[in-house]
């Protein structure tokens, strides 16, 4: 382990955040709020600490993925230790355990809350939780490689470890790049929207904060009423967004340079939209009854499946006392998630492409059993490598849930609220049925549940392995004896030649 | 397809089921039941229709494994369809779709019933509800392999299709021997518990139809309570025969043969112990306070993870009361099944060994990206064909419960009563929680959602692609082509030659 590294990244990370920290205390300048000394403590601590931590060079650059691993689970969790900060300092949510909780629902753009309300929040406080969704959403890896120019397999390694989908997806050869273009896309895409936002007669506050949760897919309200308090013409702007940010960028990234039959062919846009499609059509039919006319029907079931499909977790009616039906789909999707390359959680429609082409191949063997098909995706094989992982990935998801809901329901009681509150965080949508629907939060269970959902949240962010590689002990043990034992540091040397 | 080859198959398993609905026969005799002309008449059917089926002779006796899953699967529909009804000519269940369900309950060892009471029914009924168990169990096409002589790839393609687990334990080079071995164990542990039974102080007819119900891990009750009315000691000897009949047959292979150090270094079984003993501790300290003393907590909590995990069935006391911890436990037990090679259902302890130690290996090759380490089960690796089939497998249990769940959803408003009862008939269980809890029954669901319960069933025991591959078109489409089409005839019989 190249313990250097990592304490590099860590310390770039810390200073990014505490700059970040900073436009928060703008808003509170604006706004006459007495929040700035703890936006501007936090920053403070933040840079210091960050900048104590890059001081000393590191001897080797070397960088595998289990360093990307690593130093991915722990920046994301020294991003939220540090991020909520100001909410504890300001004594806006003055537990900070509940704190903690709040920031990387954030930055996971999970979206869950503890708040019972959140109307008598400050506006900075507000901003600055709305703008964790923001800075979680691309990634704030993706944003350091788009800043900095790292070396020795960091950056590849790094973008693997943070970016969604069984796949990364290098857009150009060069990856700071193509952090680069990416981040490009999610600004202006966020821009448009808080443009068309304010000409359908929002606030200019309303707007930020309502596109920066939606740009994310996180989903924090900044009214009790989330997003059903705004005129039906919002609700359709925010679900049109939704989806928007729902969409694999590789698609946004063949629009931009004119590649049209690309943009239009990528398989998983299709599915997604194909799903979405289906999904409104099935549930608004089941709700129909339940509405005056079927605009409001469609406008219900289109934002609900948009919310949690590209698990953003805005909600406008709540579906908590919809049909089983309509609920049963919603808890589908929950799990199906957004496209890979999106802002989005859960498991990916990509992945579940491939997993029934595999059903589909298997059935093929049985009744041609000499048949060597290979499994295809927009014409192109997927490697054995991809299938691999993808499996991989589905058990790694179905051991990670069911230890979750063991440990919730040593508490709750409902098995409902315990199956879809661990649903809601590991595929960060937010909101889920029952006792933690749309109308409810999060805010009554234990520390240990807190921190199980803390755990599931990032575990669903960074896709589990890194998080669960932070319980290996032989990455830990390996830190250790390379300091103490210097054979021990030669034969990890050997390995790196072998690659 | 060969279609002749199927036909003849289904029509031995017509007559082997007829000759059975003799020994029921014997029953309402001793007792004096008005149910002899019910069996006769069944009987006869059977026999006089399957005799027809086999008259001609097929010309070739080539089988493949796609026959073999067709023929399975029709077997098995066409025994549920004939064994239904002595229910309904004798009147006990006038509803023939009821008495399909509860047929398809029988053979498929689930115990899911619709039957409000049991006691009321007469003793040859029973006896015939309990011995659908005994003969679903094994497996009709298992006991027609033990007694016919079957040749042209015939014999290991209906073994694979009807035996449980990703891998076939052919025990000796002949699969007849195999067979004969695998029934005869099977009666040799049906008798002794039979005997031990009777010694505990329980009636003759109860043992027999106890022991049958264990022995097929069915869990149909001959009495109200189920097996909740008898003595503690019954109690504990019924767990105990639970657990072996979960046990991998292959463990009781080496046992007969004195190859002691493997039968005790079978691994699945070591894990499957593990999980009882560990699933047993956690529920009883979690329900000791509902108890008087811990023997009582013990007893109830062995016996309703002996009953869960080897998909059983039968209840003593209704753990829908039990706290969610409990109850999340018993529904993971659901999921994981019994061992391989042996009477009961569920996913099955080898697949989750597979995924785990597959698990395990991805996080080895984050660590030691070069290292190429393959997965071993009992010293030998597993190879990469079983790897992919269970990584299938999972993939198409989950799209064939998440279907089922949201058929179900369209009627039932609760969403734990769907989601258990589609866990309690897939995985060939019978009760589940809520509305099917060990109390309850399936007596009050629609017909459509009984034909979903029947399929389920049929797909859990038969591992799924035996029935899913009835909906291939292409399966019906060479067989109705292969007729009129002499071209694609011979294209298939390349298709052989290659083989």
């Amino acid at each position: 382990m190249n313990s250097s590294m990592i304490r590099i990244v860590l310390g770039n990370v810390l200073k990014i955040e505490g700059v970040l920290m900073l436009i928060p205390v703008v808003v509170a300048l604006i706004y006459g709020e007495s929040t700035v000394p703890a936006f501007l403590i936090s920053a403070a601590l933040a840079i210091v600490i960050g900048q104590l931590m890059v001081i000393k060079k590191p001897k080797d650059t070397v960088f595998y993925l289990k360093e990307g691993c690593v130093s991915t689970a722990l920046s994301w969790i020294f991003m939220s230790i540090f991020g909520a900060l100001p909410f504890t300092i300001s004594g806006e949510i003055p537990n900070y355990v509940n704190a903690l909780f709040e920031t990387v629902s954030g930055f996971t753009t999970t979206g869950a809350s503890i708040l019972l309300e959140v109307e008598s929040l400050s506006k900075s406080i507000l901003f600055w939780r709305s703008f964790t969704h923001w800075i979680g959403g691309m990634g704030v890896l993706v944003f350091l490689l788009a800043i900095l120019p790292m070396t020795g397999g960091s950056n590849i390694n790094l973008m693997k470890a943070e970016s969604p989908g069984p796949q990364v997806g290098k857009l150009v050869p060069r990856i700071g790049r193509t952090a680069r273009i990416l981040y490009g896309i999610y600004i202006g895409l966020t821009v448009i929207e808080i443009i068309i936002l304010l000409f359908a007669g929002m606030s200019f506050f309303d707007s930020i904060c309502t596109s920066m949760g939606t740009a994310g897919t996180g989903g924090f309200g900044i009214k009790n009423t989330s997003i059903g308090g705004y005129s039906p013409l919002i609700q359709w702007i925010v679900t049109i967004f939704m989806i928007l940010f729902g969409v694999n960028f590789n698609a946004y990234y063949y629009l931009l340079f004119k590649h049209f039959r690309q943009a239009l062919n990528v398989e998983e846009v299709k599915v997604y939209i194909g799903i979405i499609v289906a999904s409104t059509l099935a549930i608004c039919i089941n709700i129909a009854h339940m509405f005056s006319n079927l605009e409001q029907a469609l406008r219900a079931s289109s934002f609900a499946v948009a919310t949690v499909i590209t698990t953003t977790g805005y909600s406008t009616v709540d579906f908590d006392t919809w049909p089983a039906f309509s609920k049963f789909i919603l808890v589908i999707l929950m799990f199906v998630g957004a496209c890979a390359g999106s802002t989005g959680g859960g498991i990916k429609v990509s992945r579940f492409i491939i997993s029934f082409k595999t059903i589909i191949k298997e059935f093929h063997s049985y009744i041609h059993p000499k048949s060597v098909k290979a499994i295809r995706i927009e014409g192109k094989t997927v490697e054995h490598e991809t299938l691999r992982s993808v499996n991989v990935y589905f058990m790694t998801f179905i051991c990670v849930f069911t230890v979750s809901c063991l440990l919730i329901s040593l508490e709750n009681q409902d098995l409902v609220t315990t199956f879809t509150s661990v649903a809601a965080t590991i595929n960060n949508i937010g909101p889920g049925l029952a006792n933690v629907g749309p109308t409810c939060n999060f805010a009554s269970f234990s520390v240990l549940s807190k921190f199980v959902f803390i755990f599931d949240m990032l575990a669903g962010r960074l896709e589990l392995f890194p998080m669960l590689m932070l319980f290996n002990p032989t990455i830990w043990k390996s830190t250790f004896t390379s300091r103490i034992n210097p054979r021990r540091r030669n034969w990890e040397d050997c390995d790196k030649v072998r690659k």
